[in-house]
């Protein structure tokens, strides 16, 4: 058989049932106290980006909209809720994003997608406050992305 | 409690049942005459950009299936169908966008962004009609934005 | 000649020049004094959505780069700068998108688009509080969306 | 009627009903016989694109998910599997696209748009080996695009 | 070395440098006698889906500027005119896309890009006369496209 | 002052020098014994979906491009070329994500978005072999995602 000559396929999902379907996902951007600090800004970001942490959360909502553009394989689903908290603790900021959703597959990828790239606005917003002098980022980190939990349930 | 603390949630609307749902938004470009007559233009457009009305309606219909990317707390909802339509006026050009779906939720945000995206791209065909000498557009206006109506419906 | 057998042309700009070009758009959403209170309530949304001046100049930010996939004839241009003010008033908000790019052609009707998707998703934002008790919207309004100035200078 | 005052409709479908829409597409991507060796090239793509064929795979699953942003009166639909099988042949190579959906139109045109585009990706993998000395396309032909079947089938 | 292991590189132009750059691609759309009268139909489209050959070019044009997200390996570059062109013959419609930028690399995947789409937009348009009597489309082709020329030139 | 009255803005970069500026990120996904077999499976993917790596990779690359769109506060940039490189461990598959530009701003935000997409897309692809018996995913996690350097070099 020729190199790639296989079939390559978006899995069959025809036959299974309709469920509702949850799944969270969490991770953490490890920032400086200075990276800290810019996150609590607020409004009185200092390039005027607006408050990093409500601009990430759009963006996480927007982008688990996205999953299937992003990820190959995704299906596009049916969303019917989304949830992004935050937590800004001393050396860093939690964010943990959870979706709802009534299909056949899914959903922990869209919730990955959504958190992964909050995570990274969230950076973004606060980067004039993670560079160090030579313009690196040697403290910046986004640590321990996971599913936290993934839930199965019948539709009434 | 931290700024941007607060949860962040696109409303769960997993709950709801399945409905017909409708919406038609309707608004006006004002244009000057010239702008008037360059709409009434249709195919032989100066610069070859093709039919005004006809281009507009596309970029209606295309935008209304773009709202959950643009409108971020806009459910992604099943569009069943699109209706645009069109009058030409003395003063300007009043469209209107109706939408039908099936869904949870919805769907006058996505009547609405299809016709505002249908108006600025009308104003984009006919633009070198508005312009006055030094580039600017004393006259052109998007005005009376609006949804007629909004009707939800049993599915049989 | 057979219907639609002319060209259709984004029209050709490679001979143009590059400038600096900065345009600004501004439009009028009508509320209600409950809209304009809901406006006012920041992230103490009671669905919790976030901020609705935030959110909304979010989507403005994004919808200005969108422009060229929303408007068929819109070029992609080099955006160096977006601002998005919001002046909350007694009958409703106003709101204005100034575009900084360089290129050959543009960039009101990127300004335009930005605005409108940031008209329409502060509508969306506060909608619970616009919709009367059949769920139709007798107050709310978008109006007077206009080109406030357009400015063309040299590149240094 | 003034030109362009007729509506535009994207059919409406809400009175049809749910069922299993499955179409398939193929097409052909004639090559030089440097062109199918390139194909045959795999992971050792001299300018490191990757396995033409995988890469092409790719793009066909996604594209087929961007059908109803991409062919306007394409509606939303739920795509429940796709499948892309490539065969390579002395002159060329074979590529299919089935597509599994539940709903109540389509899906012929999203099995088509994403053969297109899986064959545009082809090319563009092994282009560096069609090319003439002139920067020419000589040979390079995309032929007999089809839709191979389209069946409707009942929900169980 | 492991699967997969090697790089993938979407090739580094950096070191190039920009030049004007010009690519047609054309295609043909072969329709039955049915099909070609739809074709010609223009707005009185039975279905309401507005001029078969205006929609077509628009979704060309604005498949052109989406190509570096479609085709995995093409660089954005700046599109600085689009020309479609139709010719509606006995037995099909021909459609040549040209598409002029400036950069350090393309532009035929772009052409070729928006040329299948726009055939593709074709067949939507006229299928209520090319299925036959099962919904299948035994005449239905899009053949022989390919590159008519790429021309490079220096920018002034 | 009004909550939300403030100016937000996507900072003013056209008063900038064009530079080439290269940015590299890296990242690790953290996997079962299985799961790394899983990642070396190739082509022979038990559910067909491909090689894992080569999806990955074409994912990370189309997410570089998709960085305006995602990162609310990123400007459109000239991207010139992309690495991406996968190592495969033990424990966990190392991947990172190099990206070079021309321009005014960026590009590490670019290079972290493709990265992380690529990373979550990784994980997708090999699932099948990371869940528990429950569904859930106890092993799984991405860990470390940094940007290696930054560099900007005056364009000759």
């Amino acid at each position: 058989m020729t190199a790639g000559g296989r079939r390559m396929s978006m899995v069959d999902v025809t036959g299974k049932k309709e469920e509702i379907r949850i799944a969270e996902a969490s991770g953490f951007l490890r920032l400086t106290e200075d990276g800290v600090n810019a996150v609590k800004s607020g409004e009185s970001h200092p390039q005027g980006k607006g408050d990093p942490i409500e601009v990430a959360k759009v963006a996480a909502i927007l982008a688990v909209k996205k999953t299937p553009e992003l990820v190959p394989h995704c299906h596009p689903i049916k969303i019917t809720g989304v949830d992004v908290d935050v937590e800004v603790l001393e050396d860093g900021v939690k964010m943990s994003v959870r979706v709802k959703s009534e299909g056949k597959t899914g959903v922990e990828m869209d919730a990955l997608t959504g958190l992964v790239v909050g995570l990274v606005t969230l950076w973004d917003m606060v980067k004039y406050a993670e560079k160090d002098e030579e313009g690196q980022y040697p403290h910046t980190r986004i640590e321990n992305v996971r599913v936290v939990e993934k839930i199965i349930k019948e539709k009434e």
